[in-house]
């Protein structure tokens, strides 16, 4: 028992420094995808939301989700932060998508609202117990690690954040799409390589234990098939890309394998390996082809997320229904449609609504002139690379 | 039995996997933050301080450190390579705040020295046994994981090096402060983060056994308070600059954040969730408030380390004295400053003696021409980025 | 028995993580030394190897290395998932050391027979079982996690390419050799310190199991030995280095490390600590040594892989046979130069075969035109750093 105890802290433990490393992940990676002039801004608001998401959820969000549970399987404190190191993935997906105009004294107040209300609501009813889950509604879907519950969840708010704030400065002039090229590959690579790792952390200790023979075999199968949706997501995209353009497209390929990691994020131990492989490359097609789909809705989202966070999340939470449909148990198609419908439905909904009202008293948009200088100077008073001649 | 010893043995494997994981996270952040012409001098002196010091704790140091100790609760070369990754922080935290001046041969001499007298001595007089704290004295006082004997130590070595070394050449010119930026923001982030996540093993793997129930608690109630005080120190930081300037200046908000966790290192197993946040608060502050203070006295330090490690090396382990203090098991505010007095007294004035003989033999200044140039070429003959143009 | 079940299935995740890290620790030590103009290039390289490799191995190799080799001892996942995490590090060295030159599509394809074919060969015949092993030629040679299998596989597949394929254009004019920069040295120091640390997974993994007292101190004992391999091979190049220039190279110091790294790692745990200094010292000397001796045959290795890992590979190798000699258990020199020379005869031979063929098919080698271009413009159709301009 003791013993039990003692290996589901130290492996939580362990899946904690894992998820926490996606913070630079996602830093990096984003950092890479904007321009020079914004880098210092999107850099600033990643680790604003990793503390402020954090301390919102620890001193309010954790009750709203869990209640008055008490882990008694492992250390109390190793559940807290395994749970509190989420919080943040699901906002760093909506901030990525309005980089390059949002401004962060609005952003960070939606953080607050996010980390201590919306999020730990939309945990409440897909993974929590106590009163909301009891009295309102429970949403009998299998999602493990968070296909609909972190990456829709920052999709749906990324979307009614880009309805609101509008494209960047430059972005669509007339009928023409300015492409704007990332600015730093290697931090690309670095950050896509870092949230990949990290995703070994976010789904393998979602299965919550590893303490037995049975359950380190569901961990293990849980890993291998995260991994290897992240492959199969890769190859995919770089597949089609090449064939298109007779070019090999890394941000095209990291997103793909993103897009894989996303869609196998609902039911990696559930799945086989074929099975693995087939969401992760659908995965990685959806995110090729979503791309150019949202530019042709001039919906702005200058990192990706939408097509990899919010397409796959829901392509990943439907393809439980699909792959691993087993209505003995409740796991059937329809479930999971009715719980991608509903978080969406209340996340976009309340997302929205604070949103606009935030923006009412603080504008999120950051004006023309302090687009054109690039936002590090206007908000955060510094430049990233200062001392690099800029050649466009 | 056998199954603590493995189990000991793994997470203290994992602990140490952490720690090291700091060695680049110095030397990402410092890179970061010193000018281009000086990033390969200062890459290059992380580098041989990890090779050095490591090399000089594990041929001499370790023995003085703990003499003829040998673990019988986990693998004897687990718990000796733990210790040995912690001898770099301490030279880490020194020679940042040298950068940009001082001279590679005269550091990796005194990192030697360091490596293999002056912080054995510090940790055996705090953490040890054997011959020199059982015949000469013993600090009874509460460290866990070296705010005091791996920070302060660090910053009194710094001090005096500060004030043989003296400052950058342009920095101080008559009246005026000259601000120098840093050069690459998406580096000081990387390398803030794993520093932060590096700090989990660091202060997690000093309570020493996860091998119980009370154990694993303990481990995970050291790691849930290491990250909430660093969440605390960052969001201080932020606010305080904020209110004062309307700006986010990142730099500030990564030393906030590192200034809680040293401040918290002190006794993060004896806190509670709000204790930790206090802790973690006041270090924040005692950042924003030290730079511009060590500026005024015209202690020119690159990289905050005095501000962020002396400071709060200070402060964390006063605070134990504060918010556990338990006279029954000899945790008294008293206790605590005795601790802090002693090694202060001890490390400056033995690193002041040692740096001031080194610096007779071989001077530890670089020249005002190399200093202009940049010790790049002249310590390295390689510059950190040669293609690229400088704009200053 | 399920207690050491579990406990060796999560030392193998871990170590797994430690290993896939190596993943953008290749990848930055790559993008770091090339220039600027074949950054993303050599990106997408790193990406493409750690998909398509592992995807080859999972599909193919895995069966053809272990047959049907089933793990009772931990998850068969894990175990499965370990093994593909080396796959790529074997291609990953080859490719480096054709960097700036070669095309994306042959190594692509020659990564699939790798990754199928080439590698589980040498794999099954050097730690497998099955039909290759039982019924061909089963060297009888202690290779813990790979000198040989790993690192001079990789070395004797890079040189069979480079023969092949050439130098980079203007690297050798004449009787002279220019002497190219490399562009980045905050990313190869990033790089080669997540290489070093991913290498205690490494090594540390392929003891198999730290679920007994034993195993535990015999992991412990090879993750120290790896380290302290290490530690010694900077510090021998570095010595070697200042004491011929009076210059600190951090690319030397870093690549003699690495040649430590890759010298200890056939028999880290048969080692006495001075033994594995003696391993690590000796191998850091051969990289500097080597270095210059490729170039005088004209043998343009930008990374400097051959140096690193096919040279002290072989070294490594035949360490054991020196400092862990023991008749006894077969462990002899005649039977570690018996291991290094069939996996070189057989390695080079057929990579030298398939490069040739693939070379036909599709040329492996850029135009002149697309190598003064950049292989990013005409293989990736993006730069890495678009808006820096470039001083030369």
């Amino acid at each position: 028992m003791d013993t039990a105890y003692v290996i589901d802290t130290l492996f939580t433990l362990f899946s904690i420094t894992l998820i926490i490393l996606m913070v630079p992940g996602f830093a990096m990676l984003e950092a890479g995808l904007v321009r020079t002039k914004n880098v210092s801004s999107v850099l600033t608001v990643n680790v604003m939301i990793y503390a402020v998401a954090s301390m919102a959820f620890i001193l309010v969000g954790f009750h709203l989700a869990f209640g008055d549970f008490q882990s008694t399987t492992m250390s109390q404190w190793a559940f807290f932060m395994f749970q509190m190191a989420f919080v943040g993935k699901a906002i760093n997906i909506m901030s990525g998508g309005v980089g390059e105009r949002a401004r962060l004294l609005p952003l960070t107040l939606f953080t607050v609202i996010m980390g201590a209300f919306i999020y730990p609501t939309a945990v409440n009813i897909s993974w929590g117990s106590d009163w909301i889950k009891d009295t309102v509604f429970d949403l009998s879907f299998v999602d493990l690690a968070g296909s609909t519950v972190i990456h829709s969840t920052g999709g749906w708010a990324l979307l009614a954040a880009i309805l609101i704030i509008g494209p960047r400065k430059g972005r669509y002039v007339g009928d023409q799409i300015r492409v704007i090229p990332a600015s730093n590959i290697p931090l690309v690579v670095l950050g896509a390589m870092l949230l990949w790792i990290g995703w070994f952390g976010f789904n393998g200790g979602s299965v919550g234990s590893i303490a037995t023979k049975e359950a380190a075999d569901s961990v293990a199968l849980t890993i291998f098939n995260t991994n290897a949706a992240g492959l199969a997501g890769a190859i995919a995209a770089g597949v089609l890309i090449y064939l298109r353009y007779k070019l090999f497209d890394i941000t095209m390929i990291l997103n793909g394998a993103l897009g894989g990691l996303v869609a196998i994020t609902a039911g990696p131990h559930l799945y086989t390996l074929y099975d693995s492989l087939a969401v992760g490359l659908i995965g990685g097609v959806l995110v090729v082809l979503a791309v150019p789909l949202f530019d042709r809705f001039r919906i702005d989202d200058p990192v990706g997320a939408l097509s990899v966070h919010l397409v796959n999340g829901i392509w990943g939470t439907l393809a439980v229904g699909l792959f691993a449909s087993n209505p003995a148990k409740g796991i059937t198609f329809l479930n999971q449609l009715k719980g991608v419908g509903e978080i969406a439905v209340f996340v976009f909904t309340v997302s929205f609504v604070i949103i606009y009202a935030i923006n009412k008293l603080v504008a999120f948009r950051a004006s023309d002139d302090d687009q054109v200088q690039g936002l590090d100077v206007s908000e955060c008073g510094l430049e990233a690379y200062p001392e690099f001649k800029r050649a466009i």
